[in-house]
């Protein structure tokens, strides 16, 4: 019997947005490994194995469910979100390149889902209509210098920018440093939506004006979408502002 | 009684990528407006209105569904992947923002969907494993220069970069060019994936180097994803080659 690996994607916090694919593989797995909270996620399956582990412990992670696939078991990996966006296909596959060659031969198969940006995109209207980026702000893997440089080359060309890992404990200035780079190249009454917990019951989702967007807007579960020149928000009767980017840039003959 | 719209993602081709948020928007809809090989994925309801309309209609098609949904109606749009990118969110805003004033009352539901650039790099490991951008390469919308502006920005900064829309038979030369541009900042080495119809029985996905990628590797049903300076390719005895892009980028301190 060989072994499987599978690095599943539970997409953000509501149910409803957990694809029957990785339903499908959850339920066939023998084991699960993955950071608490998210494992919380899982239904509970008599007889299948959980492995909880902390949400700074990626590679360690990664090598245990390798490891133990390797031996012959279902595994699964469970990431928030898509596991290819800043989350556990990466780790998964920077650990195989590393270990044992039996590890490159294993089954591993990637099951994506509804990455945060596109269900916080999804509550206002349509901020990510046109070239987007995605960008995380944790300096834990990248020097801030080349975070400043992308912030810049993103905003410059009109990219509309989804910020990831904004802000922790560990990290409490560069979300403030980031936006006062931002402030640089784009007016202050850019739109940025501030989304926190989407799909959980404490969801909060915040509309505002670059100019206005303080690093206290966002924790940990935040997404951050920052507009480019071209997002517009509509005010409407009832409740928040439509956010959208045109498909249409200014200068297009159509 | 007030109507409703809904834009639903039904994920790319396969259908277990459809969230059980979209199936039952699309199961309580009274009408569901579309692209016709789009509808053609939703199982049929009796009762149930389906409006088809051609791929370049998305303005027309949301003025139709706006004013169904306006009349009382529970009305849904789809889009392949998710409707907010490059898709028809935002072309439903704009008819919003340009419409009547009862448009904006209007109960708005927008339901994220899986979108063609996660479902392609899953299949080949974690390209989009660090900070990335999205970018329609058609120009119909926006000035060629424009995108060659963007194209700078994003590989001279170390974005790895998913192109949508990358050929049409009124755009054949526009995605050439564009490789030919990236060839300028980035090593022939570079890892470059065409993933065409992702998830439907035809999918087809190559993984080439940036030297080697031509335009004839993609049609209009094809997302390609190009590397980064880091984005790596490991060889495997079976299959594939595992594609990644580090989470940590060259300089980081750990």
């Amino acid at each position: 019997m060989s072994g499987q690996l599978a690095v599943v994607g539970l997409g953000p916090g509501d149910g409803r947005w957990l694809t029957p694919e990785a339903a499908g593989v959850l339920v066939a797995a023998d084991a699960v490994y993955g950071y608490g909270p998210y494992l919380d996620r899982v239904p509970v399956r008599e007889g299948q194995a959980r492995h909880a582990s902390d949400n700074r412990e990626e590679g360690a992670r990664a090598t245990a469910a390798l490891g133990h696939a390797a031996r012959g078991a279902k595994v699964a990996i469970v990431s928030g979100g898509d596991p290819g966006v800043f989350a556990m296909a990466a780790a998964v596959c920077a650990e195989i390149e590393a270990g044992p060659e039996a590890w490159r031969a294993l089954d591993l198969v990637i099951v994506p889902g509804v990455t945060a940006m596109l269900a916080v995109a999804a509550r206002v209207g349509a901020p990510l209509g046109h070239d987007f980026c995605a960008m995380s702000l944790s300096d834990n893997l990248k020097p801030w210098e080349l975070i400043e440089r992308r912030l810049d080359a993103a905003a410059s060309a009109g990219f509309v920018i989804a910020l990831y890992n904004p802000i922790s404990r560990a990290r409490p200035w560069q979300l403030g440093t980031a936006l006062e780079r931002l402030r640089r190249h784009l007016p202050d009454a850019t739109p940025v939506v501030f989304g926190r917990a989407v799909g959980r019951a404490d969801e909060r989702i915040v509309i505002t004006e670059l100019g206005d967007a303080v690093a206290a807007n966002a924790d940990m579960a935040t997404l951050i979408i920052v507009g480019s020149r071209e997002t517009r928000a509509v005010a409407r009767p009832c409740g928040a502002p439509l956010v959208y980017t045109p498909r249409a840039a200014a200068g297009a003959s159509t």
